[in-house]
C-alpha cells in the first residue's frame, strides 16, 4: 500500500473559513458574540474530498493519506490562547469527520493550539484529546509560532520537552511544519517553510535533543529544506561542532518527506539520505498545484519521481509504505486490525 | 584560469579583530578613546595569506580568489553607522592591502557599512570609493543586517535601489550574504547562510526587480540555498504567482556559487542550473574546514566535485572562470591589462 505522509484539508468548506474570521473579528471587537465552530454537514465534507485530495490519491495510485489542518491557516501568531484552542479544535473535528467518513483513506494528524512563546499545557491536553479521543495518529509542531519574526526557543530547548514527554508516552511523531508568514522578508511557501525545516535540523545538530528523548520522532517535511543538497556541510559542521557523525546523532529520530518537486530533487534525496529516513509525501493539495510544462504532470504528483528512482523495489516499499508505519505506530496499529 | 568566486579573510592579524573589539567597548562606555584601524605590517599580511588562503588555493590548483572580508565578522546588527562605517573601512583596506601584496591571486570585493533600516548614502560611498580608488569588483550585500530578525525590506524594495543604481553605474555585482545571527533559533553556517539564500531568491521570483535593473547582477552563494534542490517548487510557484518562468524572469541576472560540500549536491547544481549561471567558489576558509572521513578530502575542497562532473570541457571553463569574467566585468578588464 501507498501512504502519502503529508496532506492538509486546504479545501475545507468556506463556512469553516467564516468561523475563523468571526474568531478574528471578535479579538478586534470584543462585543462580537462568540460563535461555536461552523455546522458544516456530512455532505460538503464528502464533496470537499472526493473532488480533491481523494480524486487524486486514486488517480495517482495512492491509498492513504496522513491529513491535517490547513497548515498556513494554523495562525499561531495570534497571541490569545482561547482564539488558539478554539480553532485548533475546530480543524482537528473537522479532519476527524473526514478521517471518519473515509477511514480507508485518511488518517488525522493534529493541529496545535501554539501560540508565541505560550504555554504548552492546551497544547499537550489537545494532542492527547486527539490521539486518545479522535483516533489521531501524530501532531504538526510549529517551531516558530510567530510566523516569521523566530521569537520562539529553539526545539532544543526545554520550553518544548512537556510536548516531547506527551509524544513519547503517546508513541506519536510531529511533523515540524510552520504556517504563514508575518514577515514581508519570507514568502510562506518559498521561503518560510524551506527555512523552517533547514532550521530545525540546523538545531538538533546544534543540540542533543535525542540523548533526552531517545523515542521521539520528527518529520522534517519539503525534502528535509536545504538539509540533502547540503548534506556534506551539514555532516561537516555536525564535526566542527563537535557532534557525533549524523547517523548517531540525529537520524535515529528525524526522518525526511519526499514533497520535492523535480525528479533530480528525489534523485539527490535517494542518493544522500538513508532510504530508513525518507517518508513518501506529496503535500497534495498544497504549495504548487499547477502542471510543470516540460514534463506534462503535476508538480506535486510525487510518487512518480519515487517511481523513476534508480532503487530496489524493497527500498520503495519502505519510503511508500513501511517506514510511515514505522514512524506511526499508531497507524500501523490501526491498519493492522482492519487486515491492511 | 581557475577563479575562485568566494572567499573571505577569516585569518586577518588578530590586531584586526582588537580593532573591532575597541569599537563595540567604546559604543558601551563613551568615555573610551577612539582608536584608529590597527597598524598591521605587511610581513603580517603576507603569513596569514601564504599559511592560509594562498597555500590552498596553490594546493587545490586554482589561480585567483575573488576576496572579501570575513562575512560573520560584518556585524551589521551595531547600529551605529559611524562604527559600520570605520568597521568597514578598515576591513576593506586590509583586503586592498591583500591584493595589492598578491595581486595574481586576489581581487577584492567590499563589505558595506550597512545598519538595521539605516540609511545607503555610506554604503554607496564606501562602494564607490573601493570601486574606484581601491580597484575592487564586486561588494557584498546583507539582505538582513539585523542579523537573523529580518526587519529590513525585501531586497525588491526601493529601500535598495540607490545601492543598485550605483552597482550598475560602476558595472559590478553583488553577492547576497548576510553576516552573524544574532537569533539563537538560527546557526550563523547552518541555517542563517542558507536561509538567506533562499529567501534571497524566492523575493526576487516575487518581485520585478529586473526589469527596473536589467543589467544588475546577483551572487546568491553557497550554491543558492535550497534553491536548486528544489528547483521544480521554485518554477511551480514563479508559475502560480503569475510571473514569466525562471530563466526569463530572473536567470538572466542572477547567479549561484558552488559552496555545496559533496559531490550529489554538486551533480544537483550541474543537472538543474544553466550552466551560464554557475560560479566557481569554495568559501574557504570558511564554514567546514575539515576532512570528509568518508573521501579522505576537505569537504570544501570544491573543485574536486566540479572536475568529477559529467560536463564538457568547455561547461567547466565557463563554471572556472569564463562566467566570472562575464559577471566580474572590471576582474576581466583587469586579467586583461595583465595579458590574462
Amino acid at each position: 500500500m501507498i501512504i502519502d505522509c503529508h496532506g492538509h484539508y486546504t479545501t475545507a468548506p468556506p463556512e469553516h473559513r467564516g468561523f475563523r474570521e468571526a474568531q478574528l473579528a471578535r479579538l478586534e471587537d470584543p462585543t462580537l458574540p462568540a460563535l461555536g465552530a461552523a455546522e458544516i454537514g456530512d455532505e460538503q465534507i464528502r464533496e470537499s474530498i472526493e473532488a480533491n485530495q481523494l480524486r487524486l490519491l486514486r488517480e495517482r495510485g495512492c491509498d492513504l493519506m496522513i491529513f491535517s489542518p490547513q497548515a498556513s491557516a494554523m495562525e499561531h501568531h495570534v497571541p490569545d490562547p482561547g482564539t488558539a484552542l478554539a480553532w485548533a479544535r475546530a480543524c482537528n473535528d473537522l479532519v476527524a469527520r473526514v478521517v471518519g467518513l473515509f477511514p480507508d483513506h485518511f488518517a488525522g494528524v493534529c493541529q496545535l493550539p501554539q501560540t508565541p512563546g505560550g504555554d504548552l499545557a492546551a497544547p499537550v491536553a489537545e494532542l492527547r484529546r486527539c490521539v486518545e479521543e479522535l483516533g489521531f495518529v501524530g501532531c504538526n509542531l510549529n517551531p516558530d509560532p510567530s510566523g516569521g519574526h523566530w521569537t520562539s526557543k529553539p526545539l532544543t530547548d526545554e520550553y518544548w520537552f512537556s510536548l516531547y514527554e506527551a509524544m513519547v508516552e503517546l508513541d506519536v511523531p510531529a511533523m515540524i511544519h510552520v504556517s504563514s508568514s508575518c514577515n514581508e522578508n519570507f514568502h510562506a511557501l518559498g521561503a518560510h517553510y524551506i527555512n523552517a525545516d533547514t532550521t530545525a535540523f540546523m538545531q538538533l545538530i546544534e543540540g542533543d535533543l535525542f540523548a533526552r528523548f531517545p523515542t521521539l520522532r520528527l518529520i522534517i517535511p519539503h525534502g528535509g529544506g536545504a538539509v540533502p543538497y547540503h548534506w556534506g556541510r551539514y555532516r561537516g559542521l555536525a564535526d566542527r561542532l563537535g557532534r557525533p557523525p549524523l547517523d548517531e546523532h540525529v537520524m535515529g529520530n528525524v526522518f525526511f518527506d519526499t514533497c520535492v518537486y523535480h525528479q533530480p530533487g528525489i534523485d539527490l534525496l535517494g542518493r544522500v539520505i538513508p532510504v530508513d529516513n525518507i517518508l513518501f509525501a506529496s503535500e497534495l493539495l498544497g504549495a504548487v498545484r499547477g502542471v510543470d510544462p516540460e514534463t506534462g504532470f503535476y508538480w506535486d504528483d510525487t510518487k512518480r519521481y519515487i517511481d523513476a528512482l534508480d532503487v530496489p523495489g524493497e527500498d520503495k516499499r519502505k519510503v511508500f509504505e513501511l517506514n510511515a508505519r514505522r514512524v506511526y505506530p499508531r497507524l500501523d496499529a490501526q491498519l493492522e486490525a482492519r487486515g491492511k
